[in-house]
Formats: structure tokens, sequence, C-alpha cells
């Protein structure tokens, strides 16, 4: 395809479309033997500048003697409407060839992958080619060379912080939903003198994520500087991981993943583990919620990707651990970041140890078995002890300090003012808690950007509830968010009854 | 994800996607609750229009209080800069449901192909979907079931022509590369008073498709209605097909498998046959060229493929024969629009009778049989002797007027002024002609974009030529065109000479 070379004037395009895309007249591609979706070389003879355009095809937008141009082309090539520029046909990157390879059934090498982790890096591939990749990988999987050179190639493409301490450890947690186990994890494990920088992320579909209900109390969005310096200082910090390119393939992919919600395991494990080797984490547990509807639907799954996970880990230098958790059950009564920030800060004041509690003290008691801070059975007494003797509060309330403490105490913590209840409408037992569909209650009344927004549960499985017994209360920041979500609960509560009488039959 | 609605101005971005986008701040998108390439109805409460958009997500292109929207969307909306529009997040469509469901293995009911095909008609899937999908095709496959409902779906949202003539009959090549049978068989079948209203494609990556080759001696955008007319009156026509919006699904189904050359069987099966019963065909004949870097690499695959095609064909009420042919050596000796189109003439005119005459009569002759014009074993005679008789050249100079003739015999057609002739470097008998590298040369010359561009083969397989005898001969536009091609031929001619001595030894 590498033919002969056009000339072409720069018609610019105010588009930024996250890659170059250049628009050529129907009668130039078909001069240049090429189609849409495949790319030119476009060369600025002035700045000498060269870049390779992905191309679209129009009968109108541009003439014939035009090319047109979208920001990110225009900007690296500093050009000026009307110059003059030339054009030619290019290859595909290889990195097309390979994702064909994968399509196929075949594994791919380390060199491989890395070549498509670069063209995805600098925005080689169109949509449709990274698309029918994430596609390929879903269904072929990776094997274990595969996961290792995706995870590596993954680190490779970004930034790492390096800490002068040790050891740095780190939790994590896949698809979990709600509850912030983390905000409670954290400060137990940085009392007991270990360094847990935990970058974490916004809410994608839940009501909060980690760093939405970290921003309630303290500013998440660090430099890596502050990271480290904080770490060191004081042994933990929350920060919100977005900003800070750790991995920013990984973003793409999981862009790409998004909207057919597909999580191959290879690809989950390389996301996690990538992040944690940015940060130098020696030490990891995962948690990873089981059951149907979460990614992981089966312990069957759930054992697999474990195994994997330690295995990749072991290969990377990092020793982890993998627990499997009671996925569909809500961790916690709280919806919301500014719920979920109070309820962590209820624990942390042992104003309350509920399933929560338990389950961040049995994972910083991995953690602690791991790195040999406990002896093997003793780790889940000792994150109890540092919670218990409010350790773990005073190491919470450093660490809301360094990152710019906005409020130390749970009673200071502001909710949104309207509130609406929702009741039970018959007796029973509560026999099962939807929690997808309280995750849209609470997305409805304004969670997670409204901060103060969402849901309180007042119940738990198998609380016995009379006829009109609270069930829980909407939190919204106006009238109007408060109507629809509370129209929607109505609709159906999430919430189900066991009945005693399964079916009459008459 | 249904929550409520926003009201944002509007801001035109003059870009065409050919699918309706949106773009939102970030802010915007956040308190919405959606992410890149989800979805937004946007209402323009003045004229009462609606439209389901994809967004992007910037944050600086548009301000927190904006939408910006591209061409399409402005269109539908018929919106004034700076408008107030509605704007409220909306599930994705269900296509996007049975994708996965595709992905993750399973069969698709009648009802979801028919929604894919509707959405893709519609412009309502992103590309990574779209190449998502193409990708799970292709590894999945379809079964029976699945490629009939893509077929009749790739009908229902195409135009159709209705003739009151019959039999209807077509010929279909999956992936030829050079030769332009179809230009001798039209006239052949059309002479023996058979109905063939043949729509032809132009070059992908050949030098020449039918269209460019016919287009050289006629109109070949051809209405509808003189599609019709010209078959009922004189038998047969060659014209274009793309502008005929005959499958307009199955163009955007082969735009995304073109990046990847992905070409799953079900989907080559449903849009061949899709076009043929838009024209009405009741007996085709499909000609499967078989051999390593085709798309059919074997003869069980070719087989396969055969047999698929007989049985979807008699469930959509039409009667198919395949045939296998080997597809590693050229159709004729020509390579360009002119080029080819002469052949075609020469053999037409009687004045050659080689392997793609020979070709030409025996799928004509296939075609005889199942209508039932000749008797199992005397179709190829009937059809080489309407060719001997100069029956066929007479048809073809009607067809040729009644397509706006150009040039009715093969000494009219203009060939490219600059020529160069590829000589052989060594002495030998011809063992394999790399037709790929060939086509290159032709492209590179200038074909098809240049009519009169290409190569002309001098040798045959089994041929024996001595050091310095003519290969073939490369026409082009210009000098500047023909020296790029000839630098190409000096590279590798793409001519391999038998040797008697493999290797060395010493």
């Amino acid at each position: 395809m590498d033919g002969f070379t056009i000339r072409l004037q720069a018609k610019k395009l105010a588009i930024r479309a996250g890659r170059p895309i250049a628009i050529l007249h129907e009668d130039v591609a078909r001069q240049l033997g090429i189609f849409p979706l495949d790319r030119i070389e476009i060369k600025n003879p002035k700045t000498k500048k060269k870049i390779v355009a992905i191309i679209d095809v129009t009968d109108s937008m541009v003439s014939s003697s035009e090319v047109g141009l979208f920001e990110d082309v225009i900007k690296k090539l500093k050009v000026q409407e009307g110059s003059s520029l030339q054009v030619r046909a290019v290859e595909r990157p290889k990195s097309v060839e390979y994702i064909k390879k994968k399509i196929l059934g075949e594994a791919l090498t380390e060199k491989e992958i890395k070549t498509i982790v670069k063209d995805l890096d600098e925005n080689k591939l169109s949509d449709v080619e990274a698309g029918a990749f994430m596609s390929a990988v879903y269904i072929r999987g990776y094997n274990m060379q595969e996961t290792v050179a995706m995870t590596k190639a993954l680190i490779e493409n970004g930034k790492r912080i390096k800490f002068d301490v040790s050891p740095v450890v780190d939790k994590h947690s896949i698809g979990g939903i709600n509850g912030r186990a983390t905000m409670v994890i954290v400060p137990i494990v940085a009392a007991a003198k270990l360094y847990i920088p935990k970058t974490s992320s916004r809410s994608i579909t839940s009501a909060a994520g980690t760093a939405d209900a970290m921003e309630v109390l303290a500013n998440v969005c660090l430099m890596p500087e502050e990271i480290k310096e904080i770490t060191e200082s004081i042994g933990g910090v929350i920060c919100w991981g977005g900003a800070l390119n750790l991995a920013p393939v990984d973003e793409k992919i999981i862009k790409v993943e998004y909207p057919l919600s597909l999580n191959p395991q290879g690809q989950i494990i390389a996301s996690v583990l990538a992040k944690k080797a940015a940060v130098g984490s020696k030490y990891v547990v995962v948690d990873i919620p089981v059951g149907p509807g979460l990614k992981i639907e089966n312990n069957e799954q759930g054992e697999q990707l474990a195994e994997k996970f330690i295995a990749v880990g072991r290969r990377l230098g990092m020793r982890i651990e993998a627990v499997l958790t009671d996925g569909t059950q809500p961790s916690g009564p709280a919806f919301g970041p500014a719920l979920e920030a109070r309820h962590a800060m209820q624990i942390l004041e042992r104003k309350c140890f509920d399933s929560l509690a338990q389950k961040s003290c049995e994972l910083a008691g991995v953690l602690f078995e791991l790195v040999g801070k406990a002896d093997r059975g003793k780790g889940f007494a000792l994150a109890k002890k540092l919670l218990k003797t409010g350790k773990a509060l005073k190491k919470m309330r450093q660490i809301i300090k360094a990152q710019g403490a906005k409020i130390l105490s749970s009673k200071r913590i502001e909710l949104a003012p309207y509130t609406e209840q929702v009741f039970a409408s018959d007796e029973g037992e509560i026999a099962r808690i939807n929690v997808r569909r309280l995750i849209n209650i609470a997305r409805i009344a304004g969670a997670s950007y409204d901060k103060g927004a969402g849901v309180l549960l007042n119940v738990e499985i198998g609380d016995d509830v009379g006829k009109g017994g609270l069930l829980y209360t909407i939190f919204a920041e106006n009238k109007r968010k408060l109507m629809l979500a509370s129209r929607e609960a109505k609709r159906n509560s999430g919430i189900e009854l066991g009945k005693i009488i399964l079916k009459k039959i008459s």
C-alpha cells in the first residue's frame, strides 16, 4: 500500500476525537486506493512534522483538494488552515495483525502484546479494532504468559512511584459495590506500621467509589510526590488513582470493555496488578466478591481467578493472597458517598461493629499474616485490636489531615437535606436485598455526583419487620430528585420478604 | 439509568460522523451518571424532535452548560445554536445485550438478529460495539437459523427490484481477484434468453472490480428502473451495486469487517444471498475460488461453505449451485480496469479462448443445467456455442448500448500511455505467479483509479522463458507512477521460475 504521495490543503475541523483522524474526499481515497479506517501518513513540509491518521471518507465535508484534520492531528503537525500537506497511504500498524491472530485463537507473544499496548497508548488503533480485540480476548482468554506480558506492558507504559520504605502493601476489591472497607482497612494497616498507598476509583455504575466517599472527608486528588511523602511519614493514603497516569492504557482498555461489560479474567488481573506494581506493592490481598450478576458469578470462577492472581503475582515478584467474599449482600447499610464515608468513620469511632467492620478486620488480618506481622490465624485479632483501641481512628485522622482535612468525625458529615422513608407494605422476614436496585435508587436520588445523596438501609437479611416498618431512607439534594427516586422505590423497593405460603392452589 | 432530565444549550459541531454523536462536559456526564459510549436522549422542545445519541466526554470542548452536537444530530433535531435542549440518560439499545450474548457463545434468535441489523441500519451502535460483534461472529460462527435470519434481515432493510420476467438468474464470485468472467458470462446467459441483472462491486483491494472494468465500456451507475427495463428487454445488465441500496446494512458490516479482514462464513452467505434475493434471483451459481491467502483457504472450507450456501438458499426459495475453482492462479493475463475489460471483449470477439473463457463457459453451463436450459452435462457445450457463434458478442453490444455505450470493441479501449516491460533475470519454467504481488504493482501504477493503468502478463504457469524474456508490461498514466511501480517490480517481479538445483551443499 506504500504508494505515491499527493498534496492536499489542510482544512481544520475543531474536533477532538482522542485519536488522530483525518477526512478525505471519496475521490482522493479511491485515488490512494484506501478505505474508511485505513491509515494515511500526513507530513507538514514546513514544520517537518509527520503523523499517521485513521481516515474517514466523505463526499461533501472536504473537497477533493483538501484533507480534513481533527484537533489531535492539527496540534501534532503544527499546521495552518490551507497549508499544503503531503499525504500517502501507509500499512496498518503491526498490532492489527496481532489482534487478528488473537481472534484466530492463537496465543500472543510478549513482544506482540507490548506492541498492542503501545499502539493503544499512542491511539493508533480504531474503535472497531479495539472492540474486536477485547471481544476476542474475552472469548479466547489469556494464558499465563500472556497475562504476565499484559501486566508488564501496562506497567511499562505508565508512571511509577518508588518508596524508600517497606513493606509496601495493598488491598484490592474486584467490583465491590457498596461499603467502604478500604476506609477501615487502610488506617488499621497503617496503624500496624505497614505502608499502604491506596489508589481508588470513582463510581462507575455504583452509588459511590472509595475515592468519592473519601473526598467527603479529604482531598483525594494527590500528586505522586504527595502520595510518597504521606505514605512514608504516616503509613497510608486513600486517593483517587485516575489522574496519576499509573496505567494509562488500562484506562483506555476499560473504556473499550465498558459498553459490553467485557471483563476477561486475564485482563482483570493485569489491570489490578499493574496498578499495584506501579506503586511498588510487594504484598497484596485481593477481595473477590462472588455472586450471580457480578463480575465473578460463582466460587469455581472465583477460585480460578484467585489461583491465577497468585501465580501472575509470583512472576512479578509480588506475594498475593486472594479471598472470596459473598458479593450478593450489601456491605453495610450505606449507598452514597457521604453515607458510606459516615458509616466507615462510625466503625473507626467504635460506634458499631457490623459485617463491614468484620470484613475489614478479616482482610487486614490476611495482610498481616501475609507480611508476617502476625502469625497464621492471629491476623484478625491484631486488626480488631488496632480498631478497638482507637489506634486505627487516630491513624485515619492523621491521614485525613495529611490529605488536607475537611472532616475528622462522623458527626460532622453532612447528608442531603431532603429525605423520604420507605416502609414495608407487608410483614415478614427480610429474605433478600436487591443491591443493584438500591444502587439505582441512590443514583436517581443524585449519588455519586451529589455527595450527600443516597440510600440508608434500616434492615438486614433475617430481620423481622412489621407492616409499615421502616426499610430505608432516601436522601436527595432537591425535591425533584427525591420524588424521582421515591417513585422508583415505590415501584419496587428492592427488599423482598420471605413468604411462608409460597403458592395457593385452589 | 432512566433518570432525570437536565437542560443544556446546543453547541453545533460541524462534523458528520455517520452516526449520532454528542459531546458532554465531564461534570455533566458525572451528574447524569454516564460514561463515554453511553447514550443520551436529546429532545428539542421547540420542534418536538428527539434523538438518541452516543456520547463522548470532554473537559474543554464544551462547557458544563452545553451539549456539543454532530451534524447528524443537528439535522434530526432541527436545532439552532444556543437553543435549550432536554437531555437525559437512556439505556443502551437491546442489540448491545444481544451482541454480548453472541460473545458468550449463545446462538441468536431471528428477532435478536433483526434488532441488531435494524440498529446497525439506524447507526445506533458504536464502533466498539460493532467491532466486538463482528469479532464474536467470526469466532463463534452462525448456525443455519442465524444465517437465514441474517440474510432475511439484510433483505428486509434494503430496497428490492421486482421483475415481470423469469427465470431471473445470477452468478457470484467470492473474492475473485482478476479476470472479468462476469463480463463473458452475462452476455452468454442473456443470449440463452435467461434474465441476469448482475450487480457488481468496485475494487477494494484488487486492481479492478467488475464495475470498474465495465465502466470502461458503459455507464454502470444505473437506477433500479433502468436495471428492470434493460434486463426485461435485453436479458442482462452489468452495473455497480453500491448505490442501489439493495442491502445497505451489508455495506456497513463490510466496513466493520474490512480493517481486520473478518469474513465469517455465515456473514459471507448472508451478504451474497441478500443481494441476489433483492433482485429476485431464483437460480444462482456461486464461484468459490480456493487457495492459501484467499477468503477460503482450502477445499474443505470451500465444500463446507458450498453446502451452507445451498442449504440457506433452499430456505429462501433459491436454487444454488456452488463450484470450487483454483484461486491461486491468475484468471487471465490482465490486471486493471481497461486491461481486464479489453481481455473480456477479446474473448467475446473470439480472438482467444483461454482459461478465463473456459471458466466462463463452465460457469454459464452450470447455470443452464440448474435452470433446465440444458441437460446435465450439456451446459458447457451450449455456453461455448453461444460464444463461438458470436451470439454472446452481439448480446454484449446490446447491453453496452442499453447502458449508454462508450465502447463496443476491444480495439477501441484506451490503455495508459506510459509503459515499462519487465523481463526475466534468469531462464527456466514459470513455476508460480504471485497474484497478490502483481495486484500491488498494478495498484501502485494507478489501478483501479486510473482506468488505463495496470499489468498485462505475457506468460502462464508452465511456460519456458529465456533470460531476458518478457514477463509482463506495466501501464501507467504518468511517469512518476510508472517509476514507482517498476521500482516495485524490480524489487520482486512476483514471477517465480522453477529451479532444478534447489540447494547447493559445499
